[in-house]
């Protein structure tokens, strides 16, 4: 594998370089398309957003549906990794911030849109569906070990329950993020109660239903 | 106001006339939505489904952002008239009857998209933000009314809990139909675990948080 000196005098190998350009490509997708809108974000305004040109892009991207698939993947880790621990783990005085934070976020909800918009292409290219679920896969997988590490009842979880725990808590997220972005949705309570289905669920158990 | 003899020899009301053609333009927009998304259904397009002229759809609506407004209005009112109730009230076996019709069903996710696209319209045309908030009001409203006819527990719910209740309502189902639209969230116990949460705030009833 060769080396080339970046522009800050660094020496990166080629898998260091490719990994540079694939992420500045996702940031300039994931501002461009904030800015707008998924159908507005053409490939030649991210990849010159990203200071790259067009065969730069095809070059990490087959096409726009799998730069929406690696951009949610992007966007849901950062996430379950960042976003969700706070909103569901910690002492309460913690949460009720890590809730606050959350609401008063002001960026448009890319997740949400992502989402749907893979919704969408799944209807539309069912030969892509398998790539999709993969998607979405990992991001459940990541809330579930979430869910995992932090289990203040001390109790197993069947695989079964946790993975629906897993997918309840990501809907529950999901679902106030969408409503708050439509101004209807800004208030901790409306998120708590939707919590709460989630602790209960943790709190049984068991997972039987 | 003057009457007309409609196609079937009924002697339509010039109101009842206008209500149809509205009604047809939506049930179109709704079908043209769901083969082509948002950004491939054009005016035109519904208009022809509908069996109307471009004319009679600019007589109807503003702009395709007042249909859109208008389309999640009867969208949003079916799905709490219609599927909401069964979700959350009746026996146990009636609501894990109307989960499963739930879950079968195979539209595209046309409630979350509509809201998605209203999310993005109100990013983008601030102007419009109070006609926005107008229509997602209506649907709380309803889905309020709904929690308020259905009580079990029979304790009087402070009015802000409620509008509570009806935000997390709204947003487990949406968000629930959304991962069941990437295919990761097509069961029952997934959606329990949701309503759980807006039921234990029910059953708590004092409303404290």
């Amino acid at each position: 594998m060769g080396s080339r000196v970046s522009a800050r005098g660094e020496r990166l190998s080629r898998t260091q370089q490719q990994a540079r350009t694939r992420q500045r490509l996702l940031e300039a997708a994931g501002e461009v398309i904030a800015e707008h809108g998924l159908d507005g974000a053409t490939i030649d305004d991210i990849a010159a957003r990203a200071g790259y040109s067009r065969g730069a892009f095809y070059s990490n991207f087959e096409d726009k549906v799998a730069l929406l698939i690696a951009l949610s993947d992007s966007r849901l880790a950062a996430f379950a990794d960042v976003t969700l621990p706070g909103l569901l783990t910690g002492t309460p005085d913690e949460q009720i911030a890590a809730v606050a934070r959350w609401l008063a976020g002001t960026e448009p909800p890319l997740e949400v849109l992502l989402l749907v918009e893979l919704a969408r292409q799944r209807l539309q290219s069912p030969e892509r569906a398998e790539e999709l679920a993969a998607a979405i896969d990992r991001v459940l997988v990541a809330v579930e070990e979430l869910l995992t590490s932090y289990d203040p009842h001390g109790v197993e979880v069947p695989t079964e329950e946790r993975a629906a725990q897993a997918r309840a808590t990501l809907a529950a997220v999901l679902g106030a993020d969408l409503l708050r972005h439509l101004g209807a949705g800004g208030d901790a309570r409306t998120l708590e109660l939707l919590l709460a289905g989630i602790d209960a669920g943790v709190v049984r158990g068991t997972g039987s239903p």
